[in-house]
């Protein structure tokens, strides 16, 4: 049984905030301070270039990534680390179109965080060919995969919504139609068990700096699947992909595998943050993350709705229907939501009205979640969100 | 004038170590990790998800490409944080390819480095239409200008000797013949003076861990000239860089100017590292750099041609024509450079022969090029490079 209490006192909450926001931007693992300290003084400081050798940078990416791996279902050496979640989209997109390449449609869905959308966009009119991106509503998707379609490409968790979509029975339905998927894992990796193995999965992306709490812009991660590691181009052929990156050759050759995915120079100081970060998953088993959060938010909801009738639930209510998040709407939800900040309280809006709570029990408690409720409860009977300094917007939210 | 002394107190350098090889990664500054750890501490640990706004950090990537502009004659408003090195040259490629469509060729060298040459190959292959990459010697480049050429694509010093390309008079011809022109400025910034603005280039990108000394993987930028801010399609075209990326619309809108070539969320930490270092560049003129720089590599190929007669130099003795290093071939220099480094005399070895030496006067004097000449002396007049341990070959050099 994974033990909470241990895990919580990993990372550093400020005094007087309840921080229900880890699923945009996860706290500071207390580790990450030192071991960052470590890497700049000690391996950049006193190694210098040498560090790639010695201090292991090189091989930084795979290492870390496998990391990640235990906690989404992948093997040893199917993920790694590097660049942005948006620049591993694309990576995956224009591989898994290229391994299907009778077929023109992307098919996503209007719940995909719209990065996604927009590098499929930019990658699709650059392509030409006659690609096409279809976009439909998240409940049409499994309707709409058919033979025509190139590429399934979701994203697990709604990041407004929270509802989980079914990536085993979706990739089955994919394959069946002889489609490749692409799963963006942003709202999934450290929030709930994922299976890409299992679900049997083309490709997977995603991002660290959610639930894996790796600190703002941490690297991304791409995961192929071993039938296509050694097949799938990569369009973004830098020379951290190649086969021989110090060779320096003057044509681009596919490295083994999933190597092939890296692009440039890794970011070294932000891998030794994340590093850090992933310490605190030792030991964490994701189905005793799964089960206490879904108890949290189960929780969250009922505490909200008894005392909020105003505020509509934007999550489902099954526990296995959604990630690890509760949204509920309001007209006034970027007020509701800068009211709450204002008093310690801190979860996010996304547009047009949905305000949004990340509930993970790797540092959040019972205690937490019954805080905040009463907090959220007095705004709203009081209409404390009711004032000029709240409803007027900031540039990020 | 600028003070060399001062600047070279502000970088830490290991004892017993001549650090001739921040052309590959610069040194640690020191302001770097009390600004990262402040970065950490109180941004990330205390502000959480509301560092976006109140620590500045969606602005970062503007605000630190304004302080590499002042170094490379680009305007205000006209350079971008973010990526690595290698996905930036895919941005302004694609970008410059959307802008000159009647045309197929992209010109560039064998003096380029290979990443760049990796990610046109990738390129050109995924976007089709007849596109092709032409590789010529870099000597051969400006009579290889012609009325085909679509981009012209240079690194303008080359990574192993040192070779500097004429910038402006490369971009005349390329603008004359209806061209345009990308250039990379990897060895370029911070190396020597660069005038974006006064050469005409359209697009250039670099990186930040040579002679900005921003630290391992640290972020690279973009320039797109004025004149194509507006028009430049994102090939990449990522939230960051949407018209409104927190209205979370489903379509891509490009940003205003500049703003349109950000992709992915910015990697905060690095920028963090990055921007410390840049404050050594505060009082600094690059061409009080450039006329110290050149001292110092001519007084290193005079001593070293005086001792070591098997040392062929591969660098040009003009001063004017290379950029801010040194380079000598050498049958065994991969052993000649390991035998260096064992000594404490850090440069590095780029396939097939050339070992290679970066001469900053930020932080390196004439007593540092006499005492790694001293200890290259020794080294080869008494073939001490021939050994076993040498001879060796590590992952990465």
């Amino acid at each position: 049984m994974t033990d909470f209490a241990s895990t919580r006192a990993l990372f550093h909450t400020p005094e007087g905030v309840i921080y229900l926001d880890g699923n945009s931007l996860g706290p500071l693992p207390l580790a990450a301070k030192a071991r960052v300290a470590d890497m700049i003084e000690k391996e950049w400081g006193e190694h210098l270039i040498r560090g790639w050798n010695v201090a292991g940078w090189m091989h930084q990416p795979r290492r870390i990534g496998d990391r990640i791996g235990r906690l989404i279902g992948a093997a040893e050496g199917t993920v790694v680390m590097g660049d942005t979640l948006s620049i591993k989209v694309y990576q995956a997109l224009a591989s898994a179109l290229d391994l299907n390449p009778a077929r023109r449609v992307v098919l996503s869905d209007s719940g995909n965080f719209p990065s996604d959308l927009y590098m499929a966009q930019g990658l699709l009119q650059s392509f030409g060919r006659g690609l096409e991106l279809k976009v439909v509503e998240p409940e049409a998707v499994e309707a709409a995969i058919d033979d025509s379609v190139a590429v399934l490409m979701l994203t697990e968790v709604d990041y407004r919504t929270g509802r989980l979509h079914d990536m085993k029975a979706l990739t089955k339905k994919a394959h069946a139609h002889g489609a490749l998927t692409v799963w963006d894992l942003a709202h999934s990796a450290g929030a709930l068990p994922v299976d890409l193995a299992g679900a049997d999965a083309d490709f997977a992306v995603g991002c660290t700096y959610k639930y894996l709490n790796g600190g703002p812009g941490a690297p991304a991660f791409i995961y192929v699947a071993p039938r296509h590691a050694e097949t799938a181009r990569p369009a973004l052929s830098g020379w951290m992909g190649h086969a021989a990156p110090f060779a320096f050759d003057l044509d681009y050759r596919a490295g083994q595998g999933i190597e092939r995915m890296r692009v440039g120079t890794p970011p070294v100081i932000a891998l030794a943050a994340l590093d850090a970060a992933l310490d605190a998953w030792d030991g964490v088993s994701m189905d005793d993350v799964r089960a206490a959060s879904t108890a949290l938010c189960d929780l969250f909801i009922a505490e909200v709705e008894a005392r909020c009738p105003e505020l509509v639930l934007a999550t489902t209510r099954d526990g296995f229907a959604r990630g690890s998040q509760v949204s509920f709407r309001h007209p006034e939800g970027y007020a509701i939501m800068q009211a709450l900040i204002a008093r310690g309280v801190i979860g996010d809006f996304r547009a047009p009205d949905n305000i949004r709570f990340g509930l993970t029990p790797l540092y959040i408690g019972e205690a937490e979640v019954r805080g905040a409720v009463e907090i959220l409860g007095d705004i709203m009977a009081n209409r404390l969100w009711d004032r000029p300094e709240y409803r007027r917007r900031a540039a990020v939210t």
